[in-house]
């Protein structure tokens, strides 16, 4: 184990048939772990964002379809096999436009249907067993992350980090943290700050934290100070996660993520995304054709309960932007640092 | 009056003695005019932020001067003189580091001296009327402000501003905002896009409100969407208020002022900065020697009572930031619109 030493929260653990979530919800002010005791309740934490990050949703969902079968088993296969297709079905409908959550549900439905020779409970064993490998997949795809992203950074350097692209969106070490906690695991000294990232404030209320967990120095601050702090030599180095890449290396990330690249640009500093393979779509061939989802009014328009811009006043909310290639250094991947021309380099990287 | 037919906030009134503020801090939840009936209670209005603001604080801080003498007329002509000198000291101490305040009193103060041969009540009213030109001063350098950077707003423009630079801020048409309200007095039809501004979300808060007071199209967004905005091409034109410029055209102003000068200049959008030559020192040389406040924990680790970061984590609060004179495309004054090189052109703008 890559990490066994750091303060790593464990946001998702699979204990002899026990699922347990960390409650993000309740992230900093309260730090509480929830045992899931049925399918409804891993449905419900998985809408109420109790855990939440591609990665980690696809790996509570497979623990949470295993979860909904062990009582089952009792059923003859055909019964068996329908009940796991309509439990994934219904765990799917929590998050319906989360790509990982499909993509592991479908991977455990398919393999159930592709043993028909064993027994309802050797089938729910099989999936037992196949949710812990996506578990494990995951983890490996963030430890080669790291591995590869670790010799970025320097003893002292700054280093800027936008929303929650961490050990508790992802296994382990995360994907943008992942360089981070194996620097931090080798005694190499360096400051993070942490965007604050509005609105849903993801930097301050969860990077912040799970780095303040491991021992890492941190500081949190909020969006509009980063031209700051860079002005002031602070930053050596920026590294965020991303929710896609498309074909030419433009990165979709949470909004904000596009202002951080430009300010980069500005200060010559190298702007670096972290993402496994599974993040590089090359269907899309470039940032234009991604659609950005527009959000509702509260997140922008409120603080809490309390209203903080006028009534009827119009507001913008996009989720996400698009960072061109040409503002990005490079590519952290479990297999290497893609660099430009992203095009040939992305292509040939995964063509093998 | 160049706007009457404006609906703008009146946050200052004095009609027949009586002095009106608006309790900006109920914005923009309540509009709530609160009549000021002792010194007491204008020191409390500037000492809470409820009037706001340089220029405004410098008008409300004259005319509650005025206000505590009304009933020391009775008094002996040296007795009168005693109680101005300590009323003004009281008054100014609510916000000591408020420039335009110290400004105002000591304004008085002189003036009060200076008119040996006058009775208390004499000197009362010269005082009130001093205080009613420092207002109609301010709203006359708003308008020159605004009739010098009205050119720059062409019909259907994307207009970006950030914090408040605006009517609540000073008297009647604001800085930054009035090309914008002359603009639309005049039919212009154009898009104000109000950054939140975070921490204080003055933006959210006070800019949005007062350009919808107004009838002025205006959307609120958080401060990390202005460069997806940006991106999308609804952004022609940013103009920002300043606290500070220094003789060779470097602008101190609100924090996330620097990061958006940078965007607009990736994005190549003009970026104008509109100030009263007060505003403008030529005994700072450059902005390396302004010297950035640090504000408290609470504004960037809670929203209200709420905590949102963890406990004991580090946190950043720089109140405001330096842009430097080559992202600033024209300072725009009563005077007219200063461009580069600033060092030569505000000297000769001035020297006259």
């Amino acid at each position: 184990m890559a990490a066994n030493y750091l303060n790593l929260p464990k946001s998702i653990t699979w204990e002899h048939g026990t699922l347990t979530l960390l409650d993000q919800t309740q992230l900093p002010e309260k730090t509480i772990f929830e045992e899931q005791h049925s399918i409804e309740q891993v449905w419900d934490s998985i809408k109420q964002l109790k855990v939440r990050g591609a990665p980690a949703i696809g790996v509570a969902g497979a623990y949470g379809l295993v979860l909904s079968l062990k009582h089952k088993t009792h059923l003859d296969q055909g019964n068996f096999l329908q009940i796991v297709e309509k439990n994934a079905a219904y765990l799917d409908s929590a998050r319906p436009t989360a790509v990982n959550l499909k993509w592991a549900l479908t991977r455990l439905v398919d393999l159930a249907i592709s043993l028909p020779s064993m027994s309802s409970a050797e089938i729910c064993a099989r999936l037992e067993q196949e949710a812990i490998q996506i578990h494990e997949e995951d983890r490996t795809l963030c430890r080669g992350i790291g591995d590869n992203g670790l010799p970025l950074i320097k003893p002292n350097m700054g280093i800027l980090t936008h929303c929650n692209a961490g050990s508790l969106a992802t296994s382990e070490l995360g994907t943008a943290t992942a360089p981070m906690y194996l620097a931090h695991g080798q005694g190499i000294p360096f400051k993070v700050y942490a965007d604050e990232t509005r609105p849903l404030l993801q930097g301050s209320r969860l990077t912040s934290w799970e780095l303040q967990q491991a021992g890492i120095d941190v500081t949190v601050l909020c969006d509009n100070m980063a031209a700051h702090i860079m002005s002031q030599g602070l930053i050596d180095l920026v590294i965020v996660g991303t929710d896609r890449v498309a074909a030419n290396g433009d990165v979709a990330n949470k909004i904000g993520t596009l202002g951080v690249a430009i300010l980069a640009k500005h200060f010559n500093i190298p702007f670096y995304v972290a993402c496994p393979y599974s993040t590089i779509d090359f269907a899309t061939t470039d940032g234009a054709s991604i659609v950005i989802e527009e959000r509702g009014e509260a997140e922008v328009t409120h603080f809490g309960l309390r209203r903080t811009a006028p009534e009827n006043i119009q507001y913008r909310n996009p989720a996400f932007d698009v960072t061109p290639h040409q503002l990005v250094t490079g590519i952290i991947t479990e297999r290497g640092i893609v660099e430009a021309p992203f095009n040939n380099n992305l292509q040939k990287l995964y063509a093998a």
